[in-house]
């Protein structure tokens, strides 16, 4: 792996039922990131320990990662122990699988294992998560609320504290898939610093730092922008009014395109050279 | 009713499903406008003329229309047909079901059963219109294409030319519930021109004339200004890919709610003022 790339921690952001029969193309991008390092695969989300981390290590294994580990925490506890927080040395990759967000947080959030993933990913590492493990990136995360409908003033929309790998984001995920715009058009409504993004299914964002993600897989993300927002209902006490909100910048990205998260900016890129990129370093 | 909404021909475009068991609130403003004239129920769209007629026509009296006639049209022949021209007399409003809008323009366009009912639009009357009756009140309507999905360049958006009552806009229903977003993303990319207007069901807009249009119902109406975008691939020669499409402009409209269509603005309005607006000239 080139020395470039470990010296730029990377989050992958897989908005859920990433391609696992054919090209493989994202879970292939989170294999590439391992190098000859270790691939910590955990299960915190889900309560399918084995039958998950067996899938995932031999799908990683046959994307030829030599070092592949398995982290299930079935427990606070887990979480806590120093044997835990071994299987993390020297991990390139920390890759959450799918489930229960809130599974994670609260097991993890405050704890050793928390505070070494935080450190594998200051110091250039690559955090990767699928479904829940994509919405567990972001200081705040989407926990509830209904997709295909519209967002309600006071209702269903349930935020919680993600793990604060990437700020004034919060990601959604299997996106277009579960009609979830009227949710995430509730969140940024709350507070316009806050960029949301809708990764639709089988595709993912990587970014680089806090710079900037660059867009991969099938489908779209959606970057919704409330930053120049001119009203919102928000505020009104009757909770159960449809929200209103005028003036929102939509940005729908596909693969290549890359979103400058500093100036909240999109660019187009061939998807070609994204693929290079991503993938051609190998 | 006063002789000012008379003058005001108007376009009351639903996103299907409308409340027909508690406050009926959308119905009543079609009601409303019917006042000692008659109103006509369509089943055009529909293979269920005599059920869905007659559940309509229970509905319409329940809410005090005296004059409530039936136009099934069930072929081309129903839509050349004098008998058919002959209900639509003195009509102050139509009123579409849903079912198929294919099958509306397929057997009215370009018939004298079409001629009369813009005639009957065009001297201020209403023309409503429910599901397959919304998205076949513009000039180009949406006829195919999935929800709950990214939508791809070339594939599976169906266009086809609509009534034309109203110019310059696509209208989308069931909007949120079947997640359609994207395919509606696709329309206005394809001409920003067009404003993409996506009705959540139990909920509708009331057009003023090409002015403008007021919000009422349970959800929300986006609307899609396309009109400052900075970049698409949606003429890109690989079909297969997603949509790429940069700052679209996104209203989230509630009741009481109020869209210039000229100026291409939004403007929020107490929803007790519309209701009144509304149903309380009754």
């Amino acid at each position: 792996m080139p020395e470039l790339k470990r010296s730029q921690r990377s989050l992958i952001i897989i908005g859920g039922h990433e391609d696992k029969e054919d090209d493989k193309l994202i879970l292939k991008a989170v294999a590439e990131r391992a190098g000859s390092g270790r691939l910590v695969i955990t299960t915190a989300a889900s309560e399918h320990h084995q039958e998950l981390g067996d899938e995932y290590e031999q799908l990683f294994r046959g994307l030829g990662v030599r070092h592949v580990y398995k982290l299930p925490i079935e427990s606070r506890d887990d979480a806590l122990a120093e044997k835990s927080v071994k299987i993390l040395d020297d991990a390139a990759v920390v890759f959450f699988t799918g489930g229960d967000q809130v599974k994670i947080t609260s097991q993890m959030g405050c704890s050793p294992v928390c505070e070494r993933i935080r450190e594998i990913y200051e110091t250039g590492g690559t955090v990767a998560g699928t479904s829940a493990g994509a919405s567990v990136m972001a200081a705040t995360m989407m926990v509830g609320g209904s997709g295909s409908e519209t967002h309600r003033i006071g209702s269903s929309l349930q935020l919680a504290p993600g793990l604060g790998l990437i700020e004034d984001v919060i990601v959604d995920q299997h996106f277009a898939e579960r009609g979830r715009i009227g949710r995430l058009l509730g969140a940024v409504a709350q507070n316009p610093r806050i960029l949301g993004i809708g990764i639709d299914e089988n595709t993912a964002i990587i970014t680089q730092g806090d710079r900037k993600f660059t867009v991969i897989g099938e489908g779209g993300v959606t970057v919704l922008d409330a930053g120049a927002f001119t009203y919102s209902n928000l505020t009104d006490e009757e909770t159960d009014r449809a929200l209103s909100v005028f003036d929102v910048k939509l940005h729908m990205l596909s693969q290549g395109d890359v979103f400058d998260l500093r100036a909240r900016r999109p660019r187009q890129q061939a998807a070609e050279v994204m693929e290079e990129e991503i993938l051609g370093a190998r």
